[in-house]
């Protein structure tokens, strides 16, 4: 396979351009989107375009259009599905900072949605940017057929809901001060960032024409990915400072929070990582698709970063 | 009219028996659908149990079978969207009664969910609830056509969302205080509770053959329960007592919040009440649907109840 056209389009493959499009059409659409002026009452809209277009680093979303470009899907819908998800992680990100749960009052830097707006506001425009990704995904204007409109909100309730990401939070919250073992906390971040990963992935592709061995070969991906994540996070937590990280360094520990590097120490965490790209990496030659260099140099970045 | 066989059969309609069989469906349905064990964590399995299969009126979901009855929907059908529209609504209640919103420790004689399992499992619970409702929607087993999926998930996103239930909680909660005057008033029930209700009596019809005309005429009928539903509400605040309400009365006088008595005073606003019950009989009548004999009783029922 390293001979292939796929491949070696992959070795030149520029990242940094492919994103800075991709961010553009997000962010655009996203401003669209969300709460705009006049639709919304002013006292719900602040706090949910405070909470989406404060920026962050829109994993989700260009995992996404990276693999909806892997399958050739049109881009109005894959833009629909990469905003879909992002705002489930947005909303995610706001009912998570409130005081009952993790009590954050920093996040990208700026203060949390509850600290700027208070915590009814922040509770409610969660809320609504739960609701708002199920109405982007099942527009009547004819750009996304209804079939593929079902297919995604399936996906993405699935992954949002109790037998994915809340089910993983109620598990992360249960667990603290518990000494989960390796299935445990596999299974929890399985579901709490595992599972929307994974979704963001599977939603782009099915925005196209996509064979059924190329979408488990994709679910292979995203559930590689998905655990990258959180193991290169765990690392971060240790090794980062609050400045690089945009948030609050070393609170996992603090909080005495079961994480991959307390379980299986710092240099075994860094190798599992990598361990996890290789299998990632391995997945996308498995798919069969063409278009994969997005894809794969998105997986890399991920586990390569260093915030 | 009056003597048309639909209406007829309106006088003999028994809506206790009609009832009783409707909400066997709907309990056994949300029983059934609602957190089954084995496949979500216990922690956030019970805080949706909880807030769900807890009783209620059911007034969502029964409007909506009514609805589908009227327009001969499948009953598979129709029981999904009815569980979808009343997740929604269980949800809002369960956020609505936290601290950071109304603050509130009994809802249906019993202690809300965030008294009972904690803040964070409540806020997690209602999360979870909100994207059942949605997958409810989805079901990939060929008992609802992809083009209802979709339909359905649009109509249930802009109801609980930001231009609907989200947006007229926030303009609520906006309010306190403040001296509303009547459109304002319209306006915010119109989102905060009419646009839920209105959705599930829609949502019902677009289970099955709806004529545009037909759908025109349940969004009016729809409408005008929305509001008469919030009318009673504000009627009963003051005239029942909390043992009857199953939750604290008086609380809206109590808290300055604008109420349809506090604006019109109690006597216009059962006047107003009746108003928009004829409204509603008027919308079922102009519809052409022969089987509104439900939607009809549905209407007095919820006009003349005490509770």
């Amino acid at each position: 396979m390293s001979s292939s056209p796929a491949f070696c389009h992959a070795e030149a493959f520029d990242l940094g351009a492919w994103t800075a499009v991709q961010l553009a059409l997000v962010e655009q659409a996203l401003e669209c989107w969300v709460a705009p002026p006049g639709q919304v009452p002013p006292s719900l809209a602040e706090p949910m375009r405070y909470a989406v277009l404060g920026g962050g680093k829109r994993m989700r979303p260009l995992l996404a259009l990276a693999s909806a470009q892997a399958v050739g899907a049109p881009p109005e819908a894959a833009v629909r599905a990469a905003c879909a998800v992002e705002l489930i992680h947005a909303y995610s990100l706001v009912h998570d900072d409130m005081p009952c749960m993790d009590n954050d009052v920093l996040r990208r830097g700026l203060p949390t949605v509850h600290v700027r707006f208070g915590e009814a506001a922040a509770l409610l425009a969660g809320d609504a940017l739960q609701a708002l990704a199920f109405e982007l995904l099942t527009p009547d204007d004819g750009s996304l057929p209804v079939a593929s409109q079902a297919r995604l909100c399936r996906m993405l309730a699935q992954a949002a809901g109790a037998a994915g990401m809340a089910g993983g939070q109620a598990i992360d919250l249960a667990s603290v001060g518990l000494p989960l073992n390796s299935d445990q906390l596999h299974q929890m971040h399985r579901l709490k960032t595992g599972a929307l990963l994974q979704a963001s992935v599977l939603m782009g592709a099915v925005c196209g024409p996509v064979e059924p061995h190329s979408l488990n070969a994709l679910t292979d991906y995203g559930s590689a990915m998905g655990l990258a994540f959180q193991v290169v996070d765990d690392i971060l937590d240790v090794t980062a400072d609050s400045n690089t990280l945009g948030k609050t360094a070393g609170k996992d520990a603090a909080q005495d929070k079961p994480t991959f590097v307390s379980l299986m120490g710092l240099s075994s965490s860094q190798n599992y990582a990598q361990e996890l790209l290789s299998q990632a990496r391995a997945s996308l030659r498995a798919s069969g698709l063409k278009h994969t260099a997005p894809l794969q140099a998105l997986a890399d970045k991920l586990v390569n970063r260093i915030f």
